[in-house]
């Protein structure tokens, strides 16, 4: 019940995720929750009916999904929290500490030994800094463990106050990557995560992949020089959408108003639209460039989607004049 | 400023919807009001940004846009409300007094005297009910005593709580159509608001239309049909989703919970899936059905964009066997 295996693995030794059920199930009892929501990540919530079976044959408590889009900790779904007398947040580790939430970390179980054996022979540093996302972070010490009888030295970095564990890094916040390791290792999938440590630190990254067991070093330029493509196609727009989300941790109203009254500063038409999940389809303003103040993955990520160019807060300082166009910044959240 | 001329008719003399703009600024004046939200129908939100000017020049306050899907005034931006001194809901008429929240609607303003006249011949009844949406409502006096003048006694009905003006009809609500006209006269577009109420009210309808300047007797045998179709679709289900919207005027709490103990009862699983906005894309649990409980529109009008049969919380009754399969009722809310 507890073990979900990952779809993505079946050609290698599978990946398991670990979901403590138990714990939920203890702590609904403890308070004698009556009503229960269960919010999950897009991947996991095909399985949420199982999760939704057990919970409530375990409790008899009454569980609501959340069925609302849902990329992290950021967001928290608080209409359903109103409803409920526990929400049970699945995947992400906590940012924040709201009342009647709990966490449900989905870590991830995968053997990769040889993979790690592997890698030393991409490591070019004698001083390394290790990092990986929330799935993985529970196998951080151990590889630690694994470098330093090789040679290497591994720093683990504390991050700011809205990353839970040593070493994790989010896809808004890369500040335990930032400390004097020579090159980083980032253990795990994807390349929004490495690419984005790749530019806030501007130092070699490894991606050691525990599902596709593969190593690779990541290169930041194209990324960079499709960011510069996007802003050199907003300098003709005349009218700019400055986008909030309400989510509650993704909203940066103050940097929407700050980059709104510079924008009128300037000589734009600007517009702030206040948005709950924002997507594409939802704009329905008619401007000739946006400008995300939420999650930083959308502009980088889905910026094709958008009919106009889409730009970070960072990337609109630069066009705006009141930021250097030398050196690229990821936009994070801190 | 405040007429914005209606795309769709160009073809024919124009029609103009109305807003009073002069009274939104009075209002912004009066309470002094530092910032202000505005929520628009989709249809308006490409107008939203001259209207955001005027109202920025008028009041130097400032304004903030909500840039979420709204399709009636039971879909107030409670979030956008929580950061502003003011909301207007622009487009539709009040269904709740929230504080804090105006409401302005827009009429619209067309020339259809000839289509009156000719919609004489249509009818054939002594006695007609006569209704309309809120953007003709203003029109609803002047056509009584046109039909009046000719011959046909005009009853224009009070609607339960939901409904403001006389005569009104909602998308959820046909209350103002069910009197003692023989057959009823429907002062407006589409097609959704004239099959239901010849649905909600097994009356001869026909639909007056001052944008397109048509009549037409509307049907409402291929509605019944097709949605006994999707009836019949869903009986092998095994497990159903019953969805449940947070928003304002379209959580019905009550009833999804009710149709869940029932559903479990009769032997399926079932879930509820706690949603904001309703679409397809957003169900990301696996189950053989789906009940809505929010917007009735939903399960009828878009029914073709889901990956299994969706129902009304009346049609999944009938499923059930609780409720008679001989006589169709639309889903309300009252």
């Amino acid at each position: 019940m507890n073990d979900i295996q990952d779809k993505k693995s079946f050609s290698h030794k599978p990946c398991y995720y670990k979901l403590d059920l138990e714990d939920v199930v203890k702590k609904i009892k403890k308070i004698g929750a009556k009503k229960v929501g269960l919010q999950f990540p897009d991947g996991l919530l095909r399985r949420s009916t199982d999760i939704e079976d057990y919970i409530e044959n375990e409790t008899k408590s009454l569980v609501l999904i959340s069925g609302n889009s849902c990329f992290g900790a950021c967001d928290l779904d608080m209409n359903l929290l109103n409803e409920v007398d526990l929400l049970f947040h699945f995947g992400h580790s906590k940012i924040f500490d709201v009342k009647r939430v709990e966490y449900v970390e989905a870590r991830m179980k995968c053997d990769f030994d040889d993979l790690l054996r592997d890698s030393l022979t991409f490591i070019h540093a004698k001083k390394i800094s290790l990092v990986s996302t929330v799935q993985h972070i529970g196998d951080l010490k151990r590889i630690k463990s694994f470098y330093e009888e090789n040679g290497i030295v591994c720093i683990i970095g504390r991050g700011d106050s809205r990353i839970t564990y040593e070493g994790q890094v989010l896809g808004c916040n890369f500040s335990s990557a930032k400390n004097d390791g020579e090159e980083i290792v980032y253990i795990g999938s994807g390349y929004f995560h490495p690419i984005g440590i790749g530019i806030a630190t501007k130092k070699r990254v490894l991606k050691v992949d525990p599902i596709s067991k593969e190593i690779e070093e990541v290169k930041t330029e194209r990324l960079i020089r499709r960011r510069y493509g996007v802003i050199s196609k907003a300098m003709d727009a005349r009218s700019v959408g400055i986008l909030v989300s309400s989510k509650i941790g993704q909203k940066r109203s103050d940097i929407a108003l700050k980059l709104y009254k510079d924008a009128l500063k300037r000589g734009y038409e600007a517009y702030i639209l206040y948005m709950d999940t924002i997507y594409p389809e939802g704009i329905g303003i008619k401007v000739d460039l946006l400008v995300n103040t939420a999650c930083p993955r959308i502009a980088i990520d889905d910026y094709k989607r958008f009919k106009v160019p889409i730009l970070t807060p960072i990337e609109f300082e630069m066009l705006l004049g009141g930021r250097s166009m030398n050196e690229y910044i990821m936009d994070e959240i801190r």
